[in-house]
């Protein structure tokens, strides 16, 4: 990849996607904190010069900790992609053995199909606004009926009813003989990915950093930034407050970006895009139907070899 | 996300999903030792003072162990997540292909029906007492019939008892010509997967931390807290104490919180939330059996979408 | 859970399964090193207090080493464990899809058939005693026939013989169709999978942590216990003995437990247990095929539900 | 493996692989800044001397979280070649089983089969464009007919397109009663496959390294930086500049070795050799159509033994 | 595991597999330039003692990145021993599903199937050659008719071709209808996961790591090496030299492990024993084989439970 050389700064000062803002109370406290131990001390209480305090939390320890947080949040950002991908690459490949396996006889058959192939995008965005904790949306609507709009309404777990829908569609072309039971199975197999998917995201979401982890990091960080400015202040004097400000900025950053990204489902900046790749499996499923309708140019692209290419 | 600015001091003094009452004697024991040092250190026992022995353990391998002892137990606190929302999806999509597939032909067909598909939300619930070692508990009495609760009480793993019961529903299904070869084989790879969810959590509860690896990283600890009396007694003089003392609490308790976490099967604040869990299942399973008996409802919202919204 | 209280300080001090005999050796000579250098500076070689040798072998390369080292045996020791329960759940889902697929119509089938299910059990042993390079011993000799006792003296691999066994068994009941090919696959993928769960344990036996890298790391060990008392002699006198045996300690001792850990497959405190595990798994199998026979209770078990509750 | 003895220092310093130019400005800049604190050091200004400034950022916690973030582009960096050499043996395993089940009876149907193989390489070949965001090249024209290169001018995703197009062929088989279900399902789950391998590079190419995280490294690296100068001046003098410009080499160099390997996918010396494996995929295939054609040399040596051999 | 006491040491000193002979001339290197610089401030060039100059190259970022690296090697060997065991028991279902599914009505059937089994482990030992960039050998030789050798002799790629043979045995066996189609689409899965081990193990040989990587880190070793001296030569003079070399030892040492263990598919003694496992599955297919000639003593095997037993 080309490195990046006119945007690293750029980067570096985009402020509105750091998380300075986040931190402003605690490195705040920090320095008033400072600001007091230094006046005393310049007041002649040189008590308040303790260089040996470093050794209360063990910078090593801390920083283990800190990145174990950052570890852990980031692996569950990362799960959060992971499934996203997933959701993806399984709607691609149901709404395509959809598409491919069951017959449509008629134009009635084939709008219905094409319905039930825009569930398989519907699944994605309820799961979406499901995650969010918010209802239907335009986005939503724009890809069901409005009965079914109306019946998402009075659901707890809107993306699970929406697999039901798809999984009756399949029972019947079944019964119905459309499919055989071995292509039943398969299709079932991709919708049973599905619910995987929800079901992953919903974990992600339930399952918190154990909270006595949290809790005794705070404490330590704490504990920590209440240190600096008795190890500091016979050497800095006045320029103690900047430079624990500074520390202060450094550390608590680190635990914010944790919170920042440990819920990825969000609608922030550090969040998946949930909303733009809703769109790109939708376009996906169009293509897919538009294809199929214009079936004649589509006969010949599936066979598009003639003899003398050979 | 949100960052929770108001919640950020709130969690951390939230004492009580804390661990600091778990490590009180270790860190009065570490205080104790650190007073009669200074004690003796102010009678004139100058030989106390080794500030050498900083390096009788090097913070950097305490550190690390420490953190890796953190990581193991984070890990299978979060694989037992992982397992929890497997038995959901798996739940789910067993009830969903059985509620699909299984014909009910008759009321009695679809009662059978739903009582077995309670019967998966029963082998969750099942599965909860028996990693907790508890019997039968009136949640699982509201989704079993007296006389299989009668019968669980006698066998040593209930769940495994409710997969044999659903295991026999679907042969008794295949049997009688209800389902096929090939339905029957995609059931029983789902009541496999239920069955490696339940073995998988046995095995956490079973595999502990190598015993070795935690006896030695309490002699460390040990000997640690034993070490830093010495070198900070003749800088800090009675400030050794607490200083000793909030030492002791930062190692101690990120071994606590690993004690803490590495069974998360349990009934406290860090632990998984296993009841809430067998709701959310038990309300989707109800869920799904309740759109089945509107059936007419269903019918519509199953096949929603009409000519003229084409 | 429950942070067990009391039992902190008993494990702290269980020395039986620490690894403290394991490195006596090691600790013993660290410490006679200690007491020569210390003499020979007494004498007035000051030549001997090179405090600048702490960086020879930085603490954090050596504290590095040590934990990757550690780290690496306890994912072996994982990864043994993960395999065993796997061997569980795989026992469990073949033996119950055995017994609900394999018609019995005849006393004799129900013989044979809780014959080669007690077989799953005794692959299961076969393995354990395989990866322990011991022969047939009482354990497994209680489920297998006198027959197969004396033609598994003579093979080199007992499990992969059982699986070949069970699978000759699930091939006459094919070609004598008593089931059909679906479930012959769905049996026979199973099979496969106990397979896996040998191939792997015996992986995790015969590849070592690479030689090098053992080696290496025992040279940094005792380039770094050989340093130590020129750090400290100055400051220490006499106490250096005590203090280097206490690093040496510390040290070795996280070496040993990678090495202790590294193989869990036998005999010893810190190893699986596999004779409680094969004895579950014995269990397991023993009630499924008793449930079976009191076949007319298994009717009513299986069916339980009269119209009445519902 | 012989160890390269002889490239050890070719390798050392070869410059062109190396992110030297990349990091040029920052080292610059960092040197400008040492210059001009030296300068005023010199000049008088004592107060710029302030070695307690190393406290500032914790060396520890940086070099932690430079090493996390190497660490997670390695990952992406790893996972891209795991995902393209799941592409190459799922295009192995199509190819193979599409030659070896769909029978051939005419010439025709032999090289439409043959034609339809190819595609298998055309999807890893549009896959690779379709990552670097290319069109059509020259490589991908060679394996396509002149109306599907025409065709796939006018779709976003091109890759997916090709798959559409095996689906349509393996339908079209299907329908014919040229493969059965079973074939065509296990057809099917392979063109699942390559979808997912499509669909996870495309996730790796949209999931950035949270920016909230890029933006608060680049802080503390330059705040690292800016603090250098004032710790060492005293004892430095001059030699200040170079020995700041080596660490900011050092430092800034890891951060951008991440940048350099997250997105595996380009073109420059460090990315997988997208190219190079195309053609790989693209001779497996043509060495199993050239086999198929001298139908009657594979004949015998598909049956090679003769009985006198055994 | 039993603690190898006797060994510890000898292990220790086992310098034919230590890395010692790969960084010698590194080692040399450093302590000519320690000479040099020891040489010139004996000389009165005081300016050649420079403490500061440890702040150059951070141990703890170099530590890190050392590590980080063993790490990367590490798991290549580790996933490389994996594939090998997953290529074993891949082979080992396979000949055994091979052997019960393909009926053998006549001797020649048997001679034939046997052949075929015999190619599972040629196919294991053509990746091992293949791997090794080798070609036929007499191992190889061994279970391969003469007809077959040479036309390996021709191939890029000999395993894939292998593997053909095999699919074309398969394919012939399904349309003379001895197996049925969903046995076919058994035995074609395990033949896709042999394709899926040869391509992970060619992706291991063809990924390394990122060259702007190893590039960083040799600067860094380098860098740090040349500081070391100018920190130490004050304080231990002559045994500067000493020093540094063992300095130099421990870290090149760790790279040198890298090299070493990253390419695990060579000859040397740190490196998988590939010619042990093929004959492991070797034997294994025999006992196979030679199981089902003496049929009817397999036939007691098979059946060994009498009545009078249960």
């Amino acid at each position: 990849m080309e490195f990046e050389r006119n945007n690293w700064f750029q980067l570096a000062f985009n402020f509105k996607s750091s998380v300075i803002l986040n931190i402003k109370t605690q490195v705040f406290l920090s320095m008033v904190m400072a600001f007091l131990i230094t006046l005393l001390y310049k007041h002649g209480y040189s008590g308040f010069s303790q260089p040996i305090l470093a050794g209360l939390i063990p910078g090593i320890i801390l920083g283990l900790l800190l990145v174990f947080r950052t570890n852990t949040a980031y692996e569950r950002f990362w799960e959060g992609w992971q499934i996203a991908g997933m959701t993806i690459f399984t709607g691609r490949n149901l709404s395509r053995q959809m598409w491919m396996t069951i017959p449509d006889r008629t134009l009635a058959d084939s709008q219905e199909k094409a319905a039930y192939l825009r569930l398989v995008t519907a699944f994605f965005m309820a799961m979406k606004q499901h995650l969010r904790r918010a209802r239907v949306d335009e986005q939503l609507k724009s890809v069901l009926s409005p009965e079914q709009c109306l019946e998402l309404q009075y659901v707890t777990n809107m993306p699970l009813k929406v697999t039901q829908w798809i999984g009756g569609y399949l029972t019947k072309q079944y019964s119905q003989k459309q499919i055989d039971s071995i292509q039943f199975a398969a299709l079932n197999r991709l919708l049973d990915q599905l619910v995987e998917c929800l079901s992953r995201c919903e974990r992600i979401l339930a399952a918190p950093m154990p909270k006595a982890y949290s809790i005794h990091l705070r404490h330590l960080l704490i504990l920590y930034c209440l240190a600096l400015p008795f190890q500091m202040v016979k050497d800095l004097q006045w320029w103690t407050i900047p430079v624990v400000g500074g520390v202060a900025f450094a550390l608590f950053g680190i635990e914010a970006i944790g919170l920042e990204i440990e819920n990825p489902f969000g609608y922030d900046a550090n969040d998946i895009p949930l909303d733009r790749l809703c769109q790109k499996l939708d376009s996906d499923i169009e293509d897919l139907i538009a294809a199929g309708t214009k079936q004649d140019s589509l006969e010949t692209s599936v066979n598009p070899f003639s003899a003398q290419d050979m």
